[in-house]
């Protein structure tokens, strides 16, 4: 038996790192452009000759790159979110998964050990990491959000975004939607990046905001949709419990609420992403987790909502939950 | 499309973490020993039973663990790489890949654009790394070390090994013939290691050591086979060159030259592990690289070895090479 797999998960952080240097240079997007020899490549990036031609088999070793002779050409994946000038380009992500909340990470083993970080981790109002999530994440959230507003069909009046961190949940439905007004609501930092997004993106004028904590700021409404995304998995089974009932609350009568989440089937082993997420909520919150669709179901209904449902969207790895 | 093989790059470096967080608390032997499910396996490992859910849940996702209901069992991998009472257990081996090397990593995309690592890197002598190295990665080089000595068929005289480290290459090589008298040649720190193996493995009374730097302490010989074992990757052609002179000059007569390597095909995108091997040497070292058969058979030929021969080992991902 060879024990090639095993090496692969001791040097898997060579793989990020080899990603990082490829995009710091603009590796990708220099291929797109039209260099594809190492030659030329190096010239375009401002990067040695040896240091292009090592990057370059490692990923084509690796499945983003295709060789043939001495000539480099992306992949239809890399063509898509590395290239610098594609619409889906999605090189700057990787700034906050290497980035912020990395660090927890070099203490994944006394996580283990107690069931969660010591700290209350990324949790903090002060994590400066969610500046970074704003700033770098919308690219990632986009196809989620295009499906949440594909799901709502026809939406009109107030909608309570809940940590909008980028804002692209509500901006995105309100750009689809004239007669939607959004409230956004996040620490006071957080919030600069979404109301930069709102105005760049021509919804400035229905964009107000509430600066705060979810579980005890005033939380206005009522709303006629409140969008609760990525926010779950941060907190314990107690914890969401005790914020829906506060969102139900502030919903009017009808309104639905609409939560994204990493939702794992029952077996916890599938989907991959859904079902591996839990590993950074253990690395990185004191008791977040994600949770099954029968658990997320049982807050919600003891929160009040009646009606839940699991929608799989096409374009993302994520799952939406609809609650009336 | 699905950006999942793109995230999963962004976050490679958790699979590292995973892996040692698991090897760590003691995940797979547990498993081994006989606990399976999730209470169980907490127990015996001394972690919280969320944290051990969660590594559990990944490692079945990511290949390494098999779960029925809430029953998980090892692979034939797994079992046979990570369990401590396996005799192929090489649980050890991940100190090396995820601590001295690790920080070179970092420092990738300056050495992209340098063309390699700006200091010396992985070769000064005073790198600690290397003690580490021969602490753990014996395990590793367990399958190589009889590759060349079943390659190498009976022997008999003085055996020169070149940066010996853990000492493996050479005292596999005693064990099997009770003719050989080893020579070690590395640095002193190291050697107290390989001396330690050479007692633990009964051929302490047939093994000498020269401690000092292989391009200029007097070599000694003449040798009957000289073991030059993952060292000339850490250097330039010319300096392969170089060392490959004084080798052959301290070879008797008809003697044997054995390279280990890292040898890519000429297409320098396979075999995986030899085709991305590059990038760990563009890390860590300043002028180190992969050399395909082509470029050592050139600097072999140099050297004055007339002939060289290729052989590619069953059980490790790399490359023989033996010359006269």
């Amino acid at each position: 038996m060879n024990p090639a797999a095993i090496f692969d998960c001791y040097s898997a952080y060579q793989k990020t790192a080899a990603m990082q240097a490829a995009i710091d240079v603009g590796l990708f997007s220099a291929i797109a452009a039209g260099a594809s020899t190492v030659p030329a490549i190096a010239e375009k990036c401002g990067a040695s000759p040896k240091g292009v031609r090592v990057l370059c088999d490692y990923w084509t070793v690796n499945g983003l790159l295709n060789k043939s002779g001495d000539a480099y050409q992306l992949t239809p994946e890399s063509a898509t979110f590395l290239d610098r000038k594609s619409p889906a380009y999605m090189g700057d992500v990787i700034r906050f998964f290497n980035g912020p909340i990395k660090p927890f990470f070099e203490r994944l083993t006394g996580a283990v050990r107690n069931g969660g970080c010591e700290t209350t981790g990324s949790v903090e109002p002060e994590f400066d990491g969610w500046i970074d999530f704003a700033e770098q994440m919308g690219a990632m959230m986009f196809p989620a959000a295009q499906a949440i507003a594909k799901l709502l069909g026809n939406v009109s009046g107030k909608v309570l975004d809940v940590a909008a961190g980028h804002g692209l949940f509500g901006i995105v439905l309100a750009q689809k939607n004239p007669g939607v007004h959004v409230t956004a609501l996040d620490w006071p930092k957080v919030l600069e990046v979404a109301k930069r997004h709102a105005s760049k993106m021509g919804i400035a004028d229905r964009y107000a905001t509430i600066t705060g904590n979810a579980f005890t700021v005033d939380l206005g409404g009522p709303y006629d949709v409140i969008l609760l995304t990525n926010l779950l998995h941060h907190f314990s089974r107690e914890q969401c419990t005790t914020l829906l009932k506060r969102l139900r609350a502030a919903l009017r009568p009808g309104g639905r609420l609409v939560t994204l989440e990493f939702v794992p089937n029952e077996d916890r082993i599938s989907p991959p992403m859904s079902a591996t997420f839990p590993l950074i909520m253990l690395a990185t919150t004191a008791k977040g987790d994600a949770y099954t669709f029968a658990e997320l179901e049982k807050m919600l209904l003891s929160a009040g909502f009646a009606k839940n449902k699991l929608h799989q969207p096409e374009d993302s790895p994520q799952q939406i939950i609809v609650s009336t």
